[in-house]
């Protein structure tokens, strides 16, 4: 993701050390850890529907934030990859569901067939649900080293990341603004706050939680993670508009497709871009006082607005 | 629920309180926190659509047993109301998912029009991933003067409920099983074990551990709940055939008409109500060494069987 010459050139401005090793290094160990998370039982289509969408990939950035300020704050790795995979256990039943026919309809989603058009509909369901019932249930029986306080906090705040105030509320907006035209800035902030920023926000802070910070200390990761979350969707809307498919991994031109309003269509592109950028420099403020051990955050919060997919 | 003759004096031989007064007394208690659980929040429709369900009745039996076994346990209804409250968001959502066209494909619940009949697919999808993610939130935020070690515990049990190892793996087989003549008593086992009596036992137990119940008494109480589970699915699958709509709440002979392996399709009506009344009896017989304060337990075991809805 990071291998172009353009964005090795904005990485290597933002920080002293490679991104790019970085992110793949992390990437490995989630990857791995997610295989582990999930042995095949009984009934087996159950277990494959729900390895088929945790493993097909994608960029692990919430499981990698949430590495990432753990170690911030001295944890370690192993101390929030429970925590970690529920991030993209979460993330993934949030994607099953919302490509369903009831909901947007998507045929690809990373490069691959979305769950219910190879397991159908019933059983995408399901697997969405079991995810999210893993996700809890990961996290409370895999966390080690960790006072239980700590746990209980990340539990309290992953719930409340997925239901109305989270995910679910966003999507539901996101449904109901479908075709209207008249969207302003402010619902579509809402929207993303909630479907986006809300589950990028628990990857830094819950990390950072699992690691020790103090309350001060998790507010600036929260500033710090709100604005990445806005800048990430900006690009997010931007890509669809100007990426391909393959690109993508999905069907690139579907919000213009679904008359669905974006950053780009209230502002412009050009606009979108710079608004994302200055957020992506506040976040990094946010993370003054810290540090060269937040250079991974830093740079990540460059990467989010320098990436191609 | 228990206010027929013949009902009343099959409680009256079991223990020698009123269940009929118990029952009533803890779903009012039940009823109230749930209702309070609960606030209508942005976008209104969610909450609307998790309300409807969450609030739609039903005889709590799920919170009432772990209200009762924390009680028995010596700890209070506090304690455990936040866990209780959350069992009926668990229960709710695999109600409101199980009704879906994709799956069951059922129009009336509680003597109510179904969530996604009301609300839509998409919206019932949702609710149901907001109760779930809810009901994790809820027991981590609001449950209090209880080790944290414990509510951990009360977490992971209710995730593995929920998932491919409790409701959500015997959905599919379930799913899988339909239409099939060749279904024989394990497979059957299989679905309503992980359907019905995961959730059941999660129920029993949960209260326990929230009351500081030692291991052997878990092992006790969940050989009760296993027990009671099963006869509890036997004697819905003869009320399917014996009950009408208006006593069941629901379409009544949905499961003829699905031509779904039920226990009076493998052992006809009698030796079913027989094989209920004998895990009842096994279940009683698990509660011998507690005191009275375990007649609550050894009424409502009772009533699964002469229940009539």
């Amino acid at each position: 993701m990071v291998t172009t010459g353009e964005q090795a050139v904005d990485i290597k401005q933002t920080a002293s050390f490679s991104l790019a090793n970085y992110l793949q290094e992390k990437k490995v160990l989630v990857e791995s850890a997610l295989s582990d998370s999930l042995a095949i039982g009984k009934p087996e289509k159950i277990y494959e529907a729900m390895r088929y969408s945790l493993l097909a990939g994608g960029k692990r950035l919430r499981p990698i934030l949430c590495l990432a300020t753990c170690e911030l704050m001295g944890g370690t790795i192993s101390m929030a990859m429970p925590t970690a995979c529920a991030l993209e256990m979460i993330h993934t039943m949030s994607l099953i569901h919302d490509d369903l026919p009831a909901m947007d309809n998507d045929d690809y989603r990373r490069g691959k067939l979305t769950n219910h058009k190879v397991f159908g509909e019933d059983i995408a369901i399901l697997a969405g649900d079991g995810l999210l019932a893993y996700a809890f249930e990961y996290v409370a029986t895999q966390t080690r080293n960790v006072p239980p306080e700590r746990i209980i906090d990340v539990i309290a705040r992953l719930g409340r990341t997925v239901g109305a105030a989270g995910l679910v509320g966003g999507q539901v907006l996101d449904l109901e603004s479908e075709g209207k035209t008249d969207i302003n800035a402010q619902t579509l902030s809402f929207i993303h706050s909630h479907k986006t920023g809300a589950l990028l926000e628990t990857s830094v802070v819950s990390g950072a939680i699992l690691g020790g910070a103090k309350a001060e200390e998790v507010q600036r990761l929260s500033r710090y993670a709100q604005n990445i979350g806005l800048a990430f969707q900006i690009i997010d809307d931007i890509l669809d508009i100007t990426a391909t498919d393959e690109e993508l991994g999905k069907t690139a031109g579907k919000d213009l497709q679904a008359q669905k309003a974006t950053y780009p269509s209230l502002w412009g592109i050009e606009e979108s871009r710079k608004q994302a950028q200055n957020l992506v420099d506040s976040a990094i403020e946010e993370l003054q006082g810290f540090s060269d051990s937040a250079n991974p955050l830093r740079a990540i919060a460059q990467y989010i607005v320098t990436r191609k997919n």
